[in-house]
């Protein structure tokens, strides 16, 4: 049986996890449309210099190459990878919507808010809850620099998140113009300062001591780290919120500051203590290309965050040539996450339609009558679906049928009048 | 500019076309939900062996292949292609779905009605309407050999058709076995049977002295040959039909006539004159793996078909190593065709909500007012969408969004009471 299993790492999709993954898809979509969100589309597939330009920083080392065809293809000449391959497939959504937008930005608004659903794909080592191929979602406004941009991506996330049942759910929000405050304020040099983040951003996992350690290890001076440490310790002990900011890194510019507040207080008073945002010095976001604010989200009860993102002005003009750059913010909604999430909370998904089977004697010598009532009763707003009757075992067939939501029951035998079952399911799969 | 294109035959995909994309979806997946068909999904990729393995035809040698990575890949030793590929993106959804329903049929219903919406990936010289990477919707019904498998695949095919306004439609029918029958009739040699089939497949493209043509070059015997053109003009001229089958081909068994007679009848009879169904012998649908009744169905004025299937006896047991035969029915919807003929007829995808734009002035102070206004509107059910004011040229701001179907705009200046325009276009999207 082994030679049937999909490729390592990635999945076949069961019917119930399908209904799952759709319920999550359609509420995410619909709730980013009425915020006048437009759905687009890229390419799975890009050509393999644009994937390997840099942008995608340790992504680009995941990526599955694909092989040039026909008279391109020489292995006599072959010495390395890139003299036979010419495709990828994308390793995120982000990097593709740049080029689409520097390829297409003729066609579209000036002002554009976009989302994307679609796979990527890394060759990560395969393990629990890692995938090879996964759905992400990003939602992007382009052309806007005003944080109000960032206050309706928030919003509307959150609201998207509210309606698939979160409750309770923590925005964190930074701003990359403050961590470079903070890593000048403590005197390291400015070309180790990404350096320096990234070794934050494993706060989390590593805590406080694991960051100390790791700065040491890297052989910083041991005064930059110092003043480092005791900054990030006075931010866990909630000593260092934004009101004190200025005491602690007077080199915070105050228009980075009033943004902030701008944005933390409208959020607020739209979220009427649905959930709540704060801010928080010890947030980095991964990703190399955030210029600005950035945020994630946070569930209680679960160690990694369900969504994330933040300003990135600088990425998108560079594919512009030479041009001006390009203003844009994104958010990324870990779908493979929320998925997972509501799976291990046993999460139904709501069905406004009752599911009916019609069971035949495959011996009937018509089927007609059958045909017209399915139709009928699909016109009325049921799902309808005609099973052959296996009559040594109704019961289990119906108890199967019943595992996929199917709570009436129709058995047509002979061609004599029809017996109907109405079965109340203690698992009701259908209200 | 160039170097922002996407890969060659691939395709960026605007809000507009996104649009229409996801309505055909929807309905696609909203009918046959309906008729009881549950959604599932494979990877993209395969593994490399399984979708070389011959049942993918000439779709094999169209394979995009992806290169092994780490230390499996070695160059020095490369003489081919398949020591350094382990991957390849799937061409087709029917080869997948064997490999599918064998690894996890422990986990689903006997007979089970599927229906896959996914892109497949095909190396073909890119030119006008064909693409690289392209969608594909498959209809598949496992584990039932009665024909009413394919009664339902076409009454449910036909009522998503209908939906997406799609009228005066023809299903054609025919039987591989009767082909056989009518190979064995010519004299054909049994092995030289599907070589007969694919030159008679051309039929449409280079009519009857086409086919006469290719055959005698082929080196047929004339003897064969001639019987063979003689029973296809019959067809042609309309005096080979069911009634008459046996007439001309005794030696067609009266089972599988009875068979094509319940399917046409049935189907007929539920059609309503909505649309028709025929038989017709010269139907022959490229893949070889077909075992029983094929069908097409053809839109008036357009000349390739938009959806192809029919019963596939023994393929997915091929997978279930040395067990019985697994016999299976499917209908593949031309997604691609069916969007690009609505777009070509001017489709309007009807849009039940209001779209509304709030225009500001970006030097507001608070922006709490718009923001609750904006979520009354949308808790209203309208599409609400927040957009910078651009002052000089508002004129033009409003005509762009009317481009993508708002109707009703509010403009919010110096934090004065509002002015809003209701905008009534002459090419009204949204209703």
């Amino acid at each position: 049986m082994y030679k049937c299993n999909p490729p390592e790492g990635m999945r076949d999709l069961l019917p119930q996890e399908m209904v799952l993954r759709n319920h999550v898809t359609k509420t995410i979509l619909e709730i980013y449309n009425q915020y006048g969100f437009m759905q687009i589309e890229t390419p799975c597939a890009e050509k393999i210099n644009f994937l390997s330009s840099g942008e995608g920083g340790e992504n680009e080392k995941m990526l599955f190459k694909i092989l040039k065809r026909g008279e391109k293809l020489n292995f006599s000449t072959t010495t390395k990878e890139i003299d036979v391959v010419d495709l990828g497939l994308r390793y995120d959504l982000t990097v593709p919507l740049s080029r689409y937008y520097a390829s297409n930005h003729a066609k579209l608004p000036k002002n554009i808010k976009v989302i994307q659903i679609g796979n990527v794909w890394r060759a990560e080592r395969p393990q629990k809850g890692r995938y090879r191929q996964f759905v992400q979602c990003d939602i992007d406004i382009i052309g806007s620099s005003n944080v109000i941009a960032e206050v309706e991506l928030i919003l509307a996330t959150s609201e998207a998140l509210r309606n698939l049942d979160f409750r309770n759910f923590r925005v964190r929000i930074n701003d990359r113009r403050i961590l470079v405050c903070l890593a000048r304020y403590c005197d390291f040099e400015e070309n180790t300062f990404d350096k320096v983040f990234i070794i934050l951003d494993k706060l989390d996992k590593i805590s406080i001591g694991g960051v100390r350690e790791e700065l040491e290890k890297s052989n910083f001076p041991t005064v930059s780290v110092d003043k480092f440490i005791s900054i990030i310790t006075l931010v866990l002990e909630k000593k260092l919120i934004l009101d004190s900011l200025l005491k602690f890194l007077p080199n915070v510019p105050e228009s980075v500051l009033e943004d902030l507040r701008f944005v933390i207080n409208t959020v607020q008073q739209q979220a009427e203590n649905e959930y709540s945002i704060e801010f928080d010095l010890s947030l980095v976001r991964g990703m190399g290309y955030y210029t600005g604010q950035i945020f994630e989200i946070e569930v209680a009860g679960y160690k990694y965050s369900i969504a994330g993102g933040g300003r990135y002005d600088k990425m998108i003009g560079k594919f512009l040539q030479g041009k001006e750059d390009i203003p844009a913010c994104g958010f990324s909604i870990g779908f493979e996450r929320v998925v997972s999430i509501l799976k291990e909370q046993n999460f139904i998904v709501p069905q406004s339609k009752k599911k009916i089977a019609l069971l035949y004697n495959e011996n009937l010598t018509s089927f007609n009558h059958i045909l017209s009532l399915a139709r009928e009763l699909r016109e009325k707003g049921n799902f309808v679906s005609l099973e052959v009757l296996k009559k040594k075992n109704t019961k289990k067939q119906i108890d199967a049928l019943s595992e996929y939501g199917y709570t009436s029951f129709a058995i047509f035998q002979n061609n004599e009048p029809l017996i109907i079952k109405e079965i109340n399911t203690s698992k009701n799969h259908t209200e």
